[in-house]
């Protein structure tokens, strides 16, 4: 194993990427910020997504507290996905990504392939 | 199938965050960007990889046209690998996340599990 170099490393810098990279929780976390808050508005805002896979990033989502699940005790019971400040402010700091896709990868572009 | 929400989804955006986010890319951009050129400068400043799969990201990262291979005539040849416009561009955009990181994650973190 060679010696790390500290100087280009940076640990929580690959985590955070690489937690906000994981397959579809850019996509949730962006229609959370974008207003949707429940299950069948993320399955809307996200094409391509399982309904198992969509119920499991929520958990991981909601275990990470970048979202916070509510249960509103209607009749029926609905069940909320919102954004946490530490998701807020992630989906700000993912924002720049917006315009960098729209430039480098272009408008009509699927993502659900 | 739901109907797609098109006011809540960003395919291109999608695209990106998971190219950004996919193991280890992230860190290996940040290491070009902090000056890393050699196969044994990447290896160091990214802490756990294998030699394969670095082997494997840079070719995908030079494809997506994200870093630049130059073979350097030398005695014993060179291979060098250093980031695009495209390259630099998205590592700019991803500079928030490193903020992000330090405040949430935290500084004594490994990311190598």
């Amino acid at each position: 194993m060679s010696a790390v170099d500290p100087e280009r490393h940076c640990p929580a810098f690959q985590i955070t990427v690489e937690l906000a990279g994981r397959r579809w929780n850019g996509a949730i976390l962006l229609a959370a910020e974008r207003g949707a808050t429940r299950y069948s508005e993320f399955l809307a805002a996200v094409p391509g997504i399982s309904e198992r896979l969509l119920a499991q990033r929520l958990r991981e989502l909601d275990a990470e507290g970048l979202v916070e699940r509510v249960v509103v005790p209607s009749t029926p019971v609905q069940i909320t996905y919102t954004l946490t400040g530490k998701g807020a402010e992630l989906v700000d700091a993912l924002r720049p990504l917006i315009a960098w896709g729209e430039r480098w990868i272009g408008e009509g572009t699927r993502a659900d392939g």
